[in-house]
């Protein structure tokens, strides 16, 4: 929370360079915050040193909650006629990297407000790169034991201490948006466009300076610089850190990183294919359009350069399924997630041959090693409950009179962390400051409730839990 | 197939009783397919008396793809104007007791026809309910072993055999359709009308003698009757057979009648509160309907005395994820199946319960018993199979022109073998007849994979099947 506060300073000072009195705002919230972060640091300075596993589970979740609740200020304050549940929303939307928005009219808004966002969609984004580094792996959330093996292996080791690797993913994450913004800067975008965009690229948020979102700039090579960029905060940015220490084979050697590629460009070639099929574009404006919109839903960004809704259906189901997909493990993408397609996948096909076989040993593998029994069984319980958790979040909404497909694309893009659903409303040209207030909290714990990889949330629903 | 033959002569006699030249129809059907039969038995009486696993996988498949092929003969030899698309999606929709129909116009048409829909439905259930006796389990599909077990094991056993338990159910099957016809006349339907609607009620098939499907009748015990004996068709028949020798306990204490019935509730209450509130009709009448429609949906049946379409997102949402629950295994049913989601969620559970003490041994439940490894396993890829079939048969009718709804829940009505989808197209009021040919073939295969559980089907793509 203190780092929050912090962090308000910049859109602060953004606000004062342009000599607006919205500074105030950003001033506001920061006292405000930084004073419940102090006093909280002040008052649990205690000698616990180890927490236990239900502490874990506690303060994970709470500070997901915490967080945009206090984030939320500056959207209150400001002069943009947001309710709280709007700028929780917001909030909410920003720091698990999501990128719905409630706001309508950014062209017009103060820049202060709209860097605030950036820079929350950027915070969520190496966030949770450093939480499924550090925390997830420990709390065997949903298979992510897979990857602590990887780490804790001595002869695949990358590095010694996982302090050390976050710290170094951070410089490498740093480094990435300088780049990113560097390039939109040099295609055409203004500075202060430049690093928003570069921000809440590389954190695969979505939120834009611009209501026509990166369409605004009708810029083939922005078009692709964000493409490219979108699709390298997917993959797993400990791979990075192979690629730096010289080797950069290590990187397409991932099997996970090949799967999500090859996802991908399926989902942009049969797109592509179908919107040349009587389209007015050429080959090349096509693909662009197909690719950067296609990788945007992938990848859970959220941007959008046409509105896909209107596509027909054939694209408009492959981009509804692709939502569900999302990138690796260890990147700032939410979704079911690559590796457990992949573990799915070769638990079905043993499944399968073990049919033909009955008495046959088959073992599933992933990167070339066996899955241990209990990973999968871990993701199976995922899956399940990712099912189950998006139909509920989608009957909930059909509570509050919203339509089918707002219902389930609503969800969708919600527990997956995408940004816009389908459709008129919430569509990549709508937007979900017109949603009931109740479905806007149900969106909101749905985006907690993917971004936390769901178990940290819902064991704590578990009545055992809250046990002696 | 020769029983198939046979089967045509009922259709044959009931137009030749009402005096018209249809009867030519059915005998020239009869005919050409008992002759084909009577070949393929003549042809293959040899020495083979073990099927080897391969063989019983595609001999399987092939029989329910070539009897569709030759009960579709009626329906383009009769004066429908079918092409053999529409018959054979016909045929499929009939055998696989899914329901959902090209055929506009039943109230005029012969009785024959209407006979010989039903008797399709009426075969295939009983088909159905023996297949996954006898055969299922041996082959170990999708988690159906847990049955095998349980009818081998010596303490809990029904019945020696499993051509004794399928004779014994065939039995009960009969019976129950004559009790169910004898209430329908009782309650004014004809007699024809009466058994043609027991044999599609009790299948959990929803062929009706009308185009306004049961909702012809308007009459509220004609729909509580028919909601019953749904509900009775989709619970496990050899649980009946325990009944019968003096343990009605039996039917109740089994985990998955309780969750079956239990989910049926909760969505019958959940639909009937939501009609409630602001609707015209009162308590009972309201109760009535949303009985009807979400138990016909759960179970797979198909009727509709209402266009739930039109219910609002709330229902709708609800009938659309019933859709994929189906029923009970070894049932007329289809669907994930109620004892696979008690098996995910006993799965999830302990996962989740493992979370807060990773050191200890949780075991997941299935009636009582702990869940072998492997039928886990396959529970998981079945279910994953299922929600990507699902997912890749709507995406493959997007490609042929029909809008988002009727594309999703088109996939989802044929893989479950529910019937009607949703929407004005494909919807309780709309008809499949409409729909572009390669989609009715696309469904029609949808609906083979969803009868035959996913595996039996799927384990027909793999390499590694033809090698050797």
């Amino acid at each position: 929370m203190s780092t929050l506060a912090v962090a308000m300073f910049v859109p602060a000072a953004a606000d004062l360079a342009v000599g607006n009195k919205e500074w105030q705002v950003f001033a506001t919230g920061a006292a405000l915050t930084l004073f419940i972060g102090v006093m909280l640091v002040l008052t649990t300075r205690s000698k616990i040193r180890n927490l236990s596993l239900r502490q874990a589970f506690i303060l994970t979740t709470l500070s997901w909650v915490l967080m945009p609740a206090v984030a939320a200020l500056p959207f209150i304050f400001a002069d943009l006629d947001l309710s709280y549940t709007d700028a929780f929303f917001e909030a909410m939307s920003g720091l698990t990297t999501t990128g719905s928005t409630v706001i309508i009219g950014l062209d017009y808004a103060l820049p202060g407000i709209v860097l605030w966002r950036a820079l929350l969609q950027w915070l969520g984004g190496i966030g949770i790169i450093a939480m499924a580094i550090s925390i997830l792996p420990l709390l065997q959330v949903g298979g992510m034991q897979l990857f602590r093996m990887e780490s804790s292996d001595t002869s695949d080791k990358v590095m010694p201490r996982a302090a050390q690797i976050v710290t170094a993913i951070a410089v490498i994450y740093v480094a990435l948006t300088l780049l990113c913004a560097l390039i939109y800067w040099l295609f055409g975008m203004t500075g202060f466009d430049a690093m928003a965009h570069a921000m809440t690229t590389i954190a695969t948020g979505g939120f834009s300076t611009h209501d026509a979102s990166l369409g605004f700039y009708q810029d083939a090579r922005i078009d692709m610089t964000a493409t490219v960029f979108m699709l390298l905060g997917s993959l797993p940015f400990v791979l990075y850190l192979q690629v730096l220490r010289g080797r950069p084979g290590g990187l397409f050697a991932d099997n996970q990183v090949r799967w999500f590629l090859a996802i991908a460009a399926l989902g942009v070639g049969s797109v592509t294919l179908w919107l040349l099929d009587g389209g007015p574009d050429d080959f090349p404006t096509t693909l662009r359009f197909a690719a950067f919109n296609v990788v945007s839903v992938i990848t859970g960004t959220g941007y959008a350069t046409r509105d896909y809704s209107e596509w027909g259906t054939f694209p408009v189901a492959i981009i509804f399924f692709l939502m569900f997909v999302g990138g690796c493990a260890g990147s700032t993408t939410c979704g079911v997630k690559v590796f457990r397609i992949q573990v799915l996948y070769a638990t079905a096909r043993c499944q399968m041959r073990r049919l033909l076989q009955p008495h046959g040993v088959f073992i599933p593998y992933y990167n070339r090693r066996p899955i241990p029994e209990e990973v999968t069984a871990s993701v199976m319980g995922f899956f399940f409950l990712y099912v189950v958790s998006f139909a509920l979040i989608a009957i909930a909404l059909g509570i509050f009179g919203v339509d089918f497909l707002t219902a389930v694309s609503g969800s969708a893009t919600a527990i997956s962390n995408v940004g816009p659903g389908l459709g008129p409303v919430i569509g990549p040209s709508g937007s979900f400051s017109s949603l009931p207030d109740p479905a806007k909290w149900i969106l909101a714990f749905g985006m907690l409730l993917g971004r936390l990889e769901l178990f940290t949330v819902l064991v704590l629903l578990l009545p055992s839990f809250w046990r002696n």
